[in-house]
């Protein structure tokens, strides 16, 4: 939208170009920009994909559009996950207790025993958690089962989950087999919200009216924070204030939230929340999750949880023979000991967020980005496509999802010919995402 | 027991030394054994730990008995490893579907969508599975949970869970909190089968008694393979087979028994099993776990489990608003997208096991050098030591419990002067596990 350039313009005209959308246009306009933005060196940071990269005539580097479905390698993740195989190699078993200094890195390095702590307190600022509010560990979906064993206790009067209409499908195959397994009925059970009529956004006033009316037979709502198909960020604290007023319980999904919007989930007061980290937080393929327990429910040892050692007490924790006694905090809800070259490859990128300034910084060279992305696509292809994610810049991340007159596959087709790597979701949607980090 | 050291007396008289437990003593003895190694090449593959690896001047080479608490790393995960780095890093989310060939491997090098294929039916042979009756995924405790959600369901008739006496804690926390979960209480619905007065082992008919006597109120029937802390190894079959005529589930941890004992899961007809790969399986420090579900339970889509996208058929998976299709066999019970680093890291080793021969022949090996640990710690030790693992070959893996009757703190200390990397539970026991794909 036009509004969303105006700030576009006002930049043109401070490089001295005139004061016009046309301005947007020029390759000066963009050269200016990319000269001027203050994060412009974390493009280095990361390895950039080529295309056609097996055919050394034919490769070429790449514009990534992708970081919403995989996120770039850090040159930070390759040295420390290749610091923890050294560190494995070197001392064996001794490596749960003891590392070695990093060069030229002040902060400990946490042996194997704390390894997750090395990556908490900076995944607790992405999020806007305190750190004991969050725990890196295991998949997302996993995550999202274990927080609803605590927080999805349906009885006869109150047994409903709402999610937005849509949902990733693991989402959807979660809270289905949930709602089976306590033997409830998904027809009945499962109220999806969506849009109006011809319409792509969720209202958030009929979400409101929803939870009006169904409040008091719903156990959970849980809403993707960012909606992975149309790229709308939902008012997250509104709908958490009216779903707990009627004794709902509200877990999001930050999967295309975390590292993409400035999230504040602790002062919204929302109870639970799950996220991956291959997306905006480059953890790669697989990459170990994160789950965040508010506050509130630190001390609430009566939630009822699936317990494991990883969650005792680490003060008892090896002595083997112990009553089970969980850390208060997220880390109450750990399991299995973490993934150790997991949690390196995600420090690697958490350090790049953390000396960049973090959400805040990001997030403002985002919404540029985004809009010039819509400006773009908007002047040039308007005909041809129409994009549904809201145009509202607070109401969304960095992702816009076009849906396509023509072939979605033909377009993307070109648009990797001419070095753009974006997604297609089937059948005619292609989602594109200028992460910030190192994109320009 | 004199009777282990027989075979090793006999390989002594093939070499030309005295048929007596004396020259089992000699270093001679040492030597010609290593040099008769079918296996010794192995050791070359992994990289062995130091003492004091931070200090040039005192380090050297260890003995690592530790494998029974983390294996060591082989060079091809760090081969793998780096490899599905720089996939990443110059394809991005085109990993998912390419991969590049790796020079010297025929076999094709399945890319992130199937990743865990890598892995799958090269686990399946170290168990005793098919490939379908496999799944490699999460951590351990996370997956003892997911089998539970079917496996464990428990009624007022039968609600019961036997384990063995002090199982390994995340495993009784486990059980302890699946029973708190579905309302039952612990006190009346655990049963724990333990030695006789005085004794340290579990003798089989006591557990077969129990199942006799408590099978029809008994759900689960969970236990330990390989016991962690006496290294006993279980009659499985036998205990299956009786458990399961009282209709009992059964359910082995591996942990212990992966990589160490034959095992035959299949034919024995176990119910489900899990297992973690950092132990004799070199996955490294929080490895991706494994579970295993029994063909006969491959097509039973009526048991409840929790569901997620990585379980959806894969011809569906990614057309998104699908409806819930799970995959048959174990593939059935994974959740979210595997660990593309976890699972190169273990392809490594894998691949060891395989180029060894697989099972059949580490375990000859194996039965041989723990004879040779056993009867060297007896003739020297055995006024200061008990070892109270089985003496039986055939109810034990490779390691030897030993309890010391001086502080076991300081004899460990003393090993590791001498280079030995063992193992201490609190507050008497130390653990040997001479592994034999890098022991000798
Ligand atoms: C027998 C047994 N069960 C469970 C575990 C816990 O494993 P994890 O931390 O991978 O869940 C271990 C770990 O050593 C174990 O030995
Ligand atoms: C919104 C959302 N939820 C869940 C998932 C599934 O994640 P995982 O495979 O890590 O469990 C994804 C993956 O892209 C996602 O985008």
């Amino acid at each position: 939208s036009n509004k969303n350039a105006e700030e576009l313009v006002e930049k043109a005209a401070s490089f001295g170009l005139p004061r016009n959308l046309t301005s947007l246009d020029s390759p000066a306009f963009a050269a200016a920009m990319d000269e001027a933005d203050p994060l412009k060196k974390y493009r280095g940071y990361f390895i950039r994909p080529t295309i056609n990269p097996d055919d050394p005539n034919e490769s070429k580097e790449s514009i990534y559009m992708c970081g919403n479905s995989l996120g770039l390698l850090s040159k930070k993740s390759v040295k420390y996950v290749n610091y923890e195989l050294d560190e494995w190699g070197k001392r064996g078993v001794e490596g749960h207790f003891v590392h070695s200094k990093i060069e030229g890195r002040d902060k400990k390095y946490e042996p194997w025993l704390t390894v997750d702590q090395n990556v908490n307190s900076l995944s607790a600022n992405i999020v806007g958690a305190l750190p004991q509010e969050v725990a890196i560990m295991n998949g997302l979906t996993v995550n999202l089962h274990l927080m609803m064993v605590p927080f999805y206790r349906p009885s006869p009067q109150r047994n409903k989950i709402l999610v937005e209409q849509g949902p990733f499908p693991s989402d959807l195959y979660a809270v289905q087999s949930q709602i089976k397994y306590h033997g409830y009925n998904v027809e009945e059970s499962l109220i999806q919200v969506g849009p109006d009529e011809g319409e792509n956004i969720i209202r958030t006033e009929k979400i409101l009216e929803t939870i009006d009316k169904h409040g008091h037979e719903i156990s959970l709502v849980m809403l993707g924070g960012v909606q992975y198909y149309t790229g709308q960020f939902f008012d997250i604290p509104t709908i958490t204030k009216a779903a707990q007023a009627k004794g709902c319980v509200v877990g999001i999904d930050c999967a295309h939230a975390v590292g993409n919007v400035e999230l504040a989930l602790h002062d919204w007061g929302v109870d639970w929340a799950c996220w991956c980290t291959y997306k905006y937080l480059n953890a790669g393929p697989g990459g170990i999750a994160g789950a965040f327990l508010h506050e509130k429910h630190s001390r609430n040892f009566d939630l009822p949880r699936f317990g494991g050692w990883w969650s005792q007490n680490i003060k008892t924790r090896f002595d083997m023979r112990q009553p089970y006694d969980p850390e208060p905090g997220a880390f109450g809800f750990r399991l299995s000991n973490p993934p150790v070259l997991q949690c390196a490859s995600l420090l690697g990128s958490l350090e790049i967020f953390e000396e960049a300034g973090g959400m805040k910084n990001l997030r403002k060279k985002s919404k540029l980005l985004t809009a010039y992305a819509e400006h773009l696509i908007g002047s040039h292809l308007s005909s041809d496509v129409d994009i549904f994610t809201p145009s509202d810049p607070d109401q969304r991340g960095c992702q816009l999802s076009v849906k396509m007159k023509c072939d979605a596959n033909e377009v993307n087709k070109k648009l990797s010919e001419k070095g753009a790597i974006c997604d297609v979701r089937k059948p005619d949607v292609i989602r594109v995402a200028p992460v910030p980090l190192y994109n320009s």
